[in-house]
């Protein structure tokens, strides 16, 4: 039976195997967590790029303040993946997003990684058990999927495969919360996870509107973040639908607006009673159970916060 | 032939038809720009309602900056709509979202308000064509469609219906933008229009996860939250995905990463030439040129900017 062999507040030397904008967001970010990267990268500028995107993103992770002892020369970039996770206490890797290379490069990082170490994907998408096929111990391979820059957005999706061990998810999901992640736990292996397929439905209706000359980029670009853009970082689609239900929440503005307005050629499903409670129950959860009043006065601190700070940032 | 009887930077006075969430955010807007408002709403505790409601968003307007000359004190709520819109010099409706409803409200706007005033409707996703049938005066209906709450979100969408007069819309987007909004007009009439077709397809791909059992509301709100909402205010998904280019920008994201993948329940449409065309000639317009290191040498700006207000404002 697969266990972990360090403990994942124990865990000092990290492997990032890729180092594109997405691995090279990693290196950044552990470094900051005052870790020990190790980094590999078969394209011929990778260091050089690698060392750049670093640079490039240290300002901003000293802004947001470093952990004890990090720095950037706590960097190691080598010539071979062996080399790159010979002594790694977990791995990272971020390659193209490309089934077959994927599949075929993480069979080769685990068989070149010491035994108990735990091996993330950051794919943006496919499934663990469709990737980890060619491995001889598939057991420690999970998804670890972060959002650009890893450095600065705070989530990460951690699902396992057919074939990973339960504890090695666990350990994922310790391991990435102590370095600083907001991590979601996926229960069930869905393409594309939730995030993604949250902002790729978003893109694909954006797609059809200027396909068929309904809006044009600079529009939908306007229309996302002067308007629900702008609560997005603090309220998700459930929680403002709580909240467009005035002081009867989910359950008023589900009986109240359904969906049954053409807004999205995306249909929705039926609204059965599961599929209500589900959504009165689940925004009464996020929500705390929390009065409207209160609420709208948080979502105003925020928005001005919000707004306040991007005018700063703009000046 | 129509036309409009006051310059959009004349208006003192302004009718708010509906006072509601929207309708009283409107209200609440309106009066920390300094207007005068009359209101109307048939709801027998509507005044008591919508005071509370301009007390509470007070404070945030304050802190955001009140116009000289504002106060709470401009606020008149009259008995009848007739009243209200009788010396108005531009009407917002914003009755419940059902179009017979809107359809008859607004003909008796129409019929009581001066001649040469604008009557905007706040309309979250309806056609003008179809709620301007009933009016005598259809020329000056337009769509003037806020995001809540509309007193902090900046974004209208301004549309004209068939029989609406582009002096209409002209003076709309003139008027709204007058006081301090950020109005993108439709060329089309597009039902749902533009924020609300993207806000709606992500809220149906999240309904489709929460009916099928792969994702709760809690990780909804969460993958939003800390994932992709937190560039959304700044960065729209034409702008994110010309950055995951990276220094080939939209033309290299959109030849690497296509639309194949089942990452949502909605098919994306064919990715033409002209498209792919619209797609980079659009990017390059809303970045304005500006090279990748210096987008997101400002991304990362504005990302801190959202994370820390976000944090000193839950503090």
């Amino acid at each position: 039976m697969w266990q972990p062999s360090i403990a994942p507040d124990a865990v000092d030397r990290i492997a990032c195997v890729g180092a594109g904008v997405i691995g090279g967001g990693w290196v950044a970010h552990f470094l900051a967590r005052g870790h020990r990267v190790t980094a590999w990268d078969p394209a011929p500028d990778a260091e050089d790029r690698l060392r750049r995107l670093v640079d490039a993103a240290w300002p901003a992770l000293e802004a947001l303040g470093l952990a004890d002892g990090a720095a950037r020369d706590r960097l190691t970039v080598v010539g071979t993946l062996e080399e790159a996770v010979a002594d790694a206490e977990f791995v990272q890797e971020s390659a193209p997003e490309d089934l077959a290379l994927k599949s075929d490069l993480l069979a080769r990082v685990d068989a070149a990684a010491p035994a108990g170490v735990v091996i993330g994907s950051s794919t943006s998408g496919y499934r663990m058990t469709d990737m980890q096929r060619a491995a001889a111990h598939p057991e420690r391979l999970v998804v670890g999927h972060p959002f650009n820059p890893p450095y600065l957005v705070p989530l990460v999706e951690v699902a396992g495969g057919e074939s990973t061990h339960p504890a090695a998810v666990a350990w994922a999901e310790e391991f990435y919360t102590l370095a600083g992640k907001t991590v979601i736990v996926l229960d069930r292996e869905v393409p594309g996870f939730i995030a993604n397929r949250l902002q790729e439905a978003l893109w694909r209706e954006a797609l059809h509107m200027l396909a068929a000359g309904e809006a044009t980029v600079a529009q939908i670009e306007t229309a996302v973040t002067a308007g629900p853009g702008l609560r997005w970082p603090f309220h998700g689609p459930c929680s403002t639908f709580h909240l467009a239900g005035g002081e009867g929440g989910m359950a008023h503005a589900l009986d109240h607006f359904g969906l049954e307005n053409p807004w999205s050629r995306l249909a929705g499903p039926a609204l059965t009673g599961d599929l209500r409670d589900t959504l009165v129950t689940g925004a009464a959860q996020v929500t705390a159970g929390r009065s409207t009043t209160d609420l709208i006065a948080e979502r105003d601190r925020r928005l001005i916060a919000v707004l306040r700070a991007l005018r700063e940032a703009q000046a």
